[in-house]
């Protein structure tokens, strides 16, 4: 089959791939649409060693499995979990310590014709969604698991920093609550995206220090973490939301003195984010900015790297 | 009066100081002890700017203010506020942005024969305390201000790192959550003052990593704060409970992936303090090291210093 692989830090476009073998408990799922997401990017500049098939945000039909799954469109959540560890038992399975995680750890992704997950894995997709709404079921999902960790109440003041992918979906997700929302970006047009939606927007850190009761970084960058430290408040909190690519340096004696809480932020729930999808409560269409077929998905993925990009997609 | 300085960064002994003025809503206090505590040892090292007399940890009698005030036994809350801007609106008055702080910031400290304070700051200590014991209000206040900021569960791992004068006092109100707790320290014969109380104790990192849902850094270094790191599980906290000298640089990534939650903790409840002290569920007296005259500060604070030192007061 046709896939884009990492190895060694190298990508390849390869048409040889074995079809995955499809442990007992797993589904063959013919995969129809996949997105690329920066940790795709980050892991073909070695932040993390992975050698195998990228990708894990996709929809996709099941072809083998149990028979009331087969035929069935599908999305899939990402980590394969043991059931067993502390992680599984104490209801965390997006850190079950044996975990492989689809295209990031130990298991080939969704940038090939077909991929394996767990059967429990595997949620159907509402038929009023398309496969293009469905792609984005992943990274909404990651946006939703904010709310799973904080509380952020309808009197909040609530940034959000950068206005890329990932911070678009969290800006919408953070609007449902009836919160002060504030979206900090460098890009209009993209800004544009969420003000269409009457979201608030801003180019500059004209805000006061102190101001909001939670910023949400989402650039990954210590630009964006040095925003957020200024803009919230003493016992305020930063969430964390993307992939860093090194080092964080921040002055300790004044998060203690400012009581000030970091929170890092990853995987979320699928169910809600589905939901979400069929309400048609999240606008994802508008961040699809290219679509390429998978026989160019390293044209795919150099688009994707472009300074200001948004989702980049691939059609299977 | 007398009273020791920080001037320019120097320490002076002097016995020429002018009593405090005392402003409307302040009250004249007559110091009868103060505790030494890290914060001051920082500040003498510049780790913030500030000049005049240092201290903050006190019990003091009344000698000028309301009349119902007057002849009483007090101890006293450190921040003084505005109660006008938002922080103090909020609720958050130990945030205040026109705070000043005992022996901190702009407001002279403990470390001298009187001191001044705002009569809502004051509280009156019952006559069970004895002038050891409430020494040890603010430090026990900080202590469980850990408590104000989170849940700890009977179920609940928690690990506190440092046998430091801070650290002993957690680890006491860690233990009275019902948690299963592990004092990490260096020095057997302070680890032996909390595990004369139950407290199981260690010289060792030979824990497993990820085993704790809590861990409470109370070193102030980088090695505490990777201990901790080591220590928590996937989605545990790390509360930050000390004055760090310097930067702290984290793998930023990794606190995403495992979806930490870093927590500054500083000033506390003087209520609950006193409470604890008045029915002895606290063991404070153990801590104490040495004490000295204030004539002899300048020793004291020398003597605070050495490395494995727990608390020396002043006398007066």
């Amino acid at each position: 089959m046709k896939g884009l692989t990492l190895s060694d830090g190298q990508l390849r476009l390869r048409d040889d791939l074995p079809l995955p073998t499809c442990p007992s408990g797993e589904a063959l799922v013919r995969v129809e649409r996949a997105g690329i997401c920066k940790t795709d990017l980050e892991l073909v500049k070695g932040y993390y060693p992975f050698d195998g098939v990228l990708g894990h945000e996709f929809v996709g039909t099941v072809e083998e499995g149990p028979p009331d799954f087969v035929g069935q469109r599908v999305v899939g959540e990402i980590n394969a979990v043991c059931g067993r560890c502390s992680a599984c038992r104490q209801a965390r399975p997006t850190h079950c310590q044996d975990r492989t995680v689809l295209g990031i750890v130990n298991r080939d992704g969704a940038f090939a014709e077909y991929l394996s997950l767990p059967v429990e894995n595997l949620l159907p997709v509402p038929d009023a969604i398309g496969l293009d709404e469905a792609t984005f079921t992943e990274p909404l999902a990651a946006a939703l698991q904010v709310l799973e960790q904080i509380h952020i109440r309808p009197t909040d003041h609530v940034l959000v920093i950068g206005d890329g992918r990932l911070g678009l979906l969290i800006a919408q997700v953070m609007a449902m609550t009836g919160c002060a929302l504030l979206v900090q970006g460098r890009h209009q047009r993209k800004l544009d995206i969420v003000a269409a939606r009457g979201i608030a927007t801003t180019r500059d850190t004209d805000y006061d220090a102190g101001a909001f009761d939670v910023a949400v970084e989402c650039t990954g960058s210590p630009e964006g973490f040095t925003d957020a430290r200024r803009a919230v408040r003493a016992q305020g909190t930063i969430v964390m939301k993307s992939t860093y690519a090194g080092d964080l340096t921040l002055d300790a004696s004044a998060l203690v003195v400012d009581e000030i809480t970091l929170m890092g932020s990853r995987c979320g729930p699928f169910a809600p984010a589905l939901q979400l999808l069929e309400q048609q409560r999240v606008d994802v269409t508008s961040l699809i900015e290219a679509r390429y077929p998978i026989n160019e998905a390293p044209a795919a993925m150099a688009h994707a790297e472009r300074k200001g990009v948004l989702k980049v997609l691939l059609d299977f």
